[in-house]
């Protein structure tokens, strides 16, 4: 069991944290919440007064942090971690970040003889807490393999994308595909019901055929066609638009930095921009469903 | 086992009716090439020297033709069919044409008397000579459960979509659809490559991810990453540019009648278009890959 | 001066037909509303009780009927006015409708040897209260000669497009244009006041360098920006998104038949679908700007 | 007649001097290519050994750059200019660069004293050569009031768009109008002819209707449409399609920063990219129509 410090006790990284407790890891944690902390701590966790503190000691540091400006401050300048931990750390980033921003602190760490990789993960809140989130790694294969059995704590499908960075790429690719197929499929659906079709029906006819997706399978956007999916509790909880967006602008700024042509990603981008500025940023991202067929038709 | 007319012979039509009589049905053919009827012949069929000779006797019409006003054609009008066959022949159209033609024919056949589906499949010519299509059925459930059995000499999945016209919008709401994912995830791959990802590695990982769809499970588009797929032998045979455009049409002639909004689907179908027009039109629709990534990059 | 029949007196036709008065013609009206014939009666023309009568005498018969099967009724058939009037009588279609059944019409048309033209227009009720309409012509030369007095009563500009149903394609390809610009329009500007810009401020700069166009110069979208636009009365009166989703309809279905690829038409009127389908069909079509931005932002 | 540094000497920056020069202005240069100082110098400019030499006793900084991180290292950092020149300098820099990276150079200079605005052109190459520039200024009133004359002398209107960095936002929602418009209008054309009309009549048309925009007015997309048009000399030369991308680039990004819904010009930025992508970069901007419909069809 490896001795852990873990910065960013938000709603991904709490039950993160939590899971790595119950793996038997021996784990000191940061975050400004103290009520986070105080969660961790009553679990087992030691608390530290700071990132520097709780990274002191541990043989591997993780953070999951909301966006690139955190993971800077926290690893970069002269306060940052790669400046003050030895260099036997390994440092592991689960946050969601532009690739640039994970391949400069990558640089930085290399720099300094620290092994670093990109780990950001997919699965969502449900995924967290129940330790089936799929982590999705960039960095050397030497800090691959032993990064492995400790992401295994927290997760069932743990994925090496290539080297730095490469594990934001895949993420962001990832995360665009699926609100194409979330919008797709919620196009479908709608045009489906307009000429008179049973949704439940549709789902189960694509799902079986070659409009076959995700979202078919665990996800459905139809209210009512999947029991336990967010659609059928009014798009309460799961992966929030606002952060689909999130993603969606990080894919969006890398096709533009490597002239990529995105349109699907891009028009989809739009459609989720413009659900969310109708006030619906904090439901769940399978509610694009209601921008394409409202309740009152 | 049935006495069945089969009108169509063409690259689907053909290896339709060739698994019917190995089905061990009484099967006579009609086509406008006589190398399609004497293929049939030879491998047991009864021919006709027209649509209403073949028909004459059938206790089931089958029709498999390539746009709705051969559909017409064929059954409506003084020559029609449905003017000429008994009130007990059962008639199913696999055909994909406009729901509102089918619904035109169903009218018709139900004003007579005559049970009429229609029957559109999903998966190809592969699916065809295999004998696994999926068949998405309009009309009657007595009639769906009296056409059930001769559909799977044919295919494997046979679905009830709903009343007359509910198999085409079924289909056309599925090939909108997987337009939409297989563009999506030519994009997504493109934009992992362009970052330097590895296509296979990238699939895999989006394949295990939410990002998961049927192009990623069995059609892949980048060329060698899927052995047997068509991006693996230079995107020839498979399911062509131009057929999918047929059928995006369809869908967007729908969506326009139904006031009914299909962003992601109209976009696809434009890019399609565009792909067709720069010479594109005959190769297997995955190689909308190409369009977004050439290989002189 | 002519004698002339004029069916349709809709919120356009009603005023067409006045202008038509006040240019001293000798005009006979029909409409199924006795409203609006007594309208036209009260400013001194004469009513008929039915189309046939109405065209028994004409020197020339215009139609403007809300779609396509209304013009096909009218001149089709057997009760059709092309079996009934003489080849000496000249025909003006300026309904929108599809260039393919404008072509069908002026096939009967010619083999009766009567002379017939599509004639829709650009303006909208304003422009036809105030005579100023646009009328954009298809059909032979001689023809378009010989209707140019006539339809210079009604309106400013009468170009002629070419030959049978081209006037539809300039019609349907200039509103395609005009709804992109309007969106367009309406985009940069939401993005200008999103960066905190004066919406009139930055109008105006675009409408004097290469953004400029029509929307801008006289149809500002942004409520408030210029008066007497529909923007400025909360977008009351002028063009209605629903007349405008029919035209795109029409671009649409032209362009899949052409296989013409339509990109930005596709996407806008994919958006002006959305804006109606959430209760604002029966708002002027620059309120698509509220799509974009709205008041509560 | 004022002293002016001008730093920037390429297809833009070069004629813009020599304007000056002509306007009267005592002019020193600076530029990287010894062969554009030269050229200046033969009229009449000074020349510098460095960008400090240059600005040294200039009371205006003209600045003319690829990018923003080009703006970044002239203006900020310890060999800034801002820490070497005085207070009384004025700065305006003409590069197209994003708002954001405008306002912390702005902001800067102000901490400094310093008057500085950010004044983006419109009018291409041409316009630069023929004095008739567009200036889009963001910044304080009186700044701009005394910054006008001087670039009166390189243009022909002269805006001010707001406070600092709205000279930015105004010029990018500009251009992605204009990318939109440009697309449209190529659309509009191609799916003209396609349907067999007459490109010259249908531009002539929908100019003088409400699909009038800046393209059809002075920079038709068709070939032989308009003499003097790059589409009338094989797209060579004007405003190149990599260029449109850079700019559409900084839209895009000003979206996502600002959660502005922008699916117009997130569709165009894709054409554009993908037309760029099949070797298409240096040509013209209106080359797109080629896109639309190619000379082999």
């Amino acid at each position: 069991m490896a001795t852990i410090a873990f910065i960013g006790l938000g709603n991904m990284g709490g039950p993160m944290a939590s899971n790595l407790l119950k793996a038997g890891h021996d784990l000191t944690v940061f975050d400004l919440s103290e009520d986070a902390v105080r969660t961790l701590v009553d679990e087992g966790a030691k608390s530290a007064a700071s990132v520097q503190e709780a990274a002191a000691a541990a043989e591997c540091v993780i953070t999951m942090l909301p966006a690139g400006h955190h993971v800077e401050t926290v690893y970069l300048g002269d306060n940052g971690l790669l400046a003050s931990i030895p260099s036997t750390t390994m440092v592991l980033d689960s946050s969601t970040i532009a690739p640039e921003t994970a391949r400069k602190v990558a640089e930085a760490a290399v720099e300094k003889g620290i092994a670093f990789m990109d780990t950001p993960v997919s699965g969502g809140v449900g995924g967290a807490k129940a330790g089936t989130l799929t982590f999705i790694c960039g960095g050397e294969p030497e800090a691959f393999e032993k990064a492995k059995p400790i992401l295994e704590g927290m997760g069932k499908n743990i994925f090496h994308a290539g080297p730095h960075g490469a594990g934001q790429v895949a993420k962001i690719c990832n995360n665009m595909l699926l609100a194409i197929l979330m919008s797709g499929t919620s196009e479908a659906l709608a045009l489906g019901v307009k000429n008179g079709l049973d949704p439940a029906v549709l789902s189960e006819i694509m799902k079986q055929s070659s409009g076959g997706n995700w979202a078919l399978n665990v996800y459905n956007p139809w209210p009512g066609v999947m029991e336990g999916a967010p659609a059928s509790r009014d798009y309460q909880g799961g992966f929030l638009v606002n952060l689909m967006n999130k993603d969606l602008g990080l894919a969006l700024d890398n096709a533009v930095k490597n002239q990529a042509a995105v349109p699907m990603g891009s028009l989809a981008r739009n459609l989720f921009q413009l659900h969310a500025s109708q006030g619906n940023g904090t439901l769940d991202f399978s509610s694009i469903q209601r921008f394409y067929y409202q309740d009152k038709h």
